[in-house]
């Protein structure tokens, strides 16, 4: 049987762990590296599919903690699964519901069974198991599904963080075992470990074993530094085999992307771009930009000068600072839209800095235009 | 000099008032009888200019009274008119503001010179006139301006709203001799004396008299009964020329359209498509549908199964259902896309029932499909 999920390596950076490649789904093929958004309840928040496909979105993630509170996974696979349901054609990757559940869930218990805890909006009993969130992802049915995993704070003790990797890689295994829709989904592990670098490779060693489709390095961007991330990601992707791809998860910073496609990452995903736009704050070529701020109320240059995106094309400044004002649903469509274009298209300009083996002059000239410092500050 | 706006008279229906006809402005020629989707902000809540394109929506209305406070008609001027601001290439038709005034001011106190009062946001003392009315549309740029009209109660006294009627039909002829770009804008006299069929007639008589290029009738759905309403219309319509068209202002339920049809009116706006829409309730060919209710939970056929529009040919009711649930903008986009269809699509079967002289049976057929009872019950 052909795997649902499979990865071609087209080449690497001269100078860096940055890899070009490519990425077949049951929903179509993708270069790599690459950012998706995110549509954590079955919707990019203001964005419709037409939208996305526009931009050049390829695979957008949904969380299957918040569709399984609700509508409920059955719902959904009554409906068809998540593309139906939605009415997105092209790619769909779920997380496991375990960031979720040790970020919004209450008196949480964990187990080697699983994790009971309580829904915070009701106080309804709940258990997630590693077969269980596998079934309800089999029943979303997106392209790929991540194993159920712990997902300890950063700085948790060795002792701790050592149980929990044994762990994670116990339920790993007991996910794909669980798993029915092999032909049509793929599973990635997730690599754990914190900041040791002995329990990453444990964990690496552990799941690479289990012969997934792609591996996704989860614990960071909770807390810790950009460097410490940059850190665990320098000894962690080696541990890595260069057939499958590396997905980051919840990093969306245009710093911390190109940082990350250095140290040999293909995916990320992040809420971050839409979040921000939400509030008003814009990714533009030349740093951040607070489109409500009473500086732009006459500016009726686009948001970013350099941007070739619906919004940008079409709206000023001014216009969507009014709509801001005016607490109007479109204006944070717009944001939305120009944040989401914004990191596709860096994203296509650190393809082609690969296969121009310039990356690392790339990574220079974004973050003095964006007004990094060289350490990537945490300027969104 | 052209006139900016023209109105032709294609035919009349055999069995009722109803005309068919056709209005020409700067941005563009359409046909008559239709509905102006309502952009009070310079954007129709959660549908982008592209969306209301798509739906066939020829000429939009914004807000005088909310423009003008934010972001500013100076504001709006300086970045090119309302149509460049907002990017719509169609038609725009603004109020007087004056409607406004009356139902969201505070401390209002009318005079021969216009109206004092405050802004209710932040306690600021404010001043509209009918010049200033005229100079703050000038600013917006619209096709079509409304003269400032006194919007009183509809249950006033005689002699409460002779007096009004008097002063708003000087306040008209203020309005036309301080119009500053009669080639690329044209103003509509509003009609105005409530149920009173003298009344009306004075002021039909006084603002005919002043040769507007079309005529809005006020101080209706605001309050009185849906036969009160189509009493006035009865009377009114006729004592307006055949050559110009007449737009009743604030009225938008399919019954309501129809009625307002039959008696010869050309043109209407109303919030109630959106406002509705954004609540979950929508219009189908079922009469009124509440998508959020329990009973949608798992239904998976479009809001209306004889609609075409975007949100019909791709979306679930058990998705949009679930959207609602979830709190998602794009719940609220597919269910007000969908009303606005809905209406668009309505009159274009109306403007086919004038064309077939069976506006009468089209009416009845409607009605109980809508269910509908034959007076028109408000079951939006």
């Amino acid at each position: 049987m052909e795997p649902a999920i499979s990865y071609r390596l087209i080449k690497t950076e001269k100078h860096t762990g940055a890899r070009l490649g490519e990425i077949t789904t049951p929903h179509g093929t993708f270069k790599t590296p690459m950012f998706m958004p995110v549509g954590t309840n079955a919707s990019v928040k203001g964005i419709s599919p037409e939208q996305l496909d526009e931009m050049g979105s390829q695979i957008i993630l949904a969380n299957t903690y918040h569709l399984w509170l609700q509508p409920g996974s059955g719902l959904v696979k009554e409906a068809g699964g998540l593309h139906r349901f939605m009415n997105w054609k092209k790619g769909i990757l779920t997380d496991s519901g375990g960031f979720q559940v040790w970020s919004l869930a209450k008196d949480r218990q964990i187990s080697e069974e699983g994790v009971h805890f309580r829904n915070p909006v009701n106080g309804d009993k709940l258990f997630l198991s590693p077969e269980k969130a596998i079934h309800i992802e089999n029943d979303l049915g997106p392209d790929i599904m991540m194993s159920l995993d712990e997902c300890p704070p950063f700085f948790e003790s060795y002792d701790y963080i050592k149980k929990s990797v044994e762990r994670t890689s116990r339920w790993a295994e007991r996910g794909l075992e669980a798993h029915r829709n092999p032909a049509t989904q793929g599973i990635f592990g997730i690599v754990q470990g914190a900041g040791y670098e002995d329990l990453r490779r444990q964990s690496a060693t552990d799941l690479v074993s289990m012969d997934f489709p792609g591996y996704s390095i989860g614990g960071l961007s909770v807390g810790e530094s950009k460097a410490e991330m940059n850190h665990v990601l320098e000894f962690t992707t080696p541990m890595l085999p260069t057939d499958k791809p590396r997905y980051l998860m919840g990093v969306g910073s245009p710093d911390a992307l190109i940082d990350g496609v250095i140290r040999g990452i293909d995916m990320f995903d992040c809420v971050l771009p839409t979040r921000i736009a939400r509030k008003g704050t814009c990714m533009t070529s030349h740093g951040r930009l607070v489109v409500k701020n009473a500086a732009y109320e006459h500016d009726f240059n686009p948001i970013d000068d350099q941007c070739q995106c619906y919004t940008c094309r079409n709206y000023s400044r001014a216009y969507i600072r009014h709509l801001f004002k005016a607490d109007e649903a479109f204006g944070r469509t717009l944001t939305s839209y120009h944040n989401l274009y914004f990191l596709n298209h860096l994203m296509a300009e650190v393809r082609q800095a690969i296969m121009d083996d310039n990356l690392p002059d790339f990574r220079e000239r974004v973050f003095e235009s964006y007004g990094y410092n060289q350490k990537g500050a945490k300027n969104f």
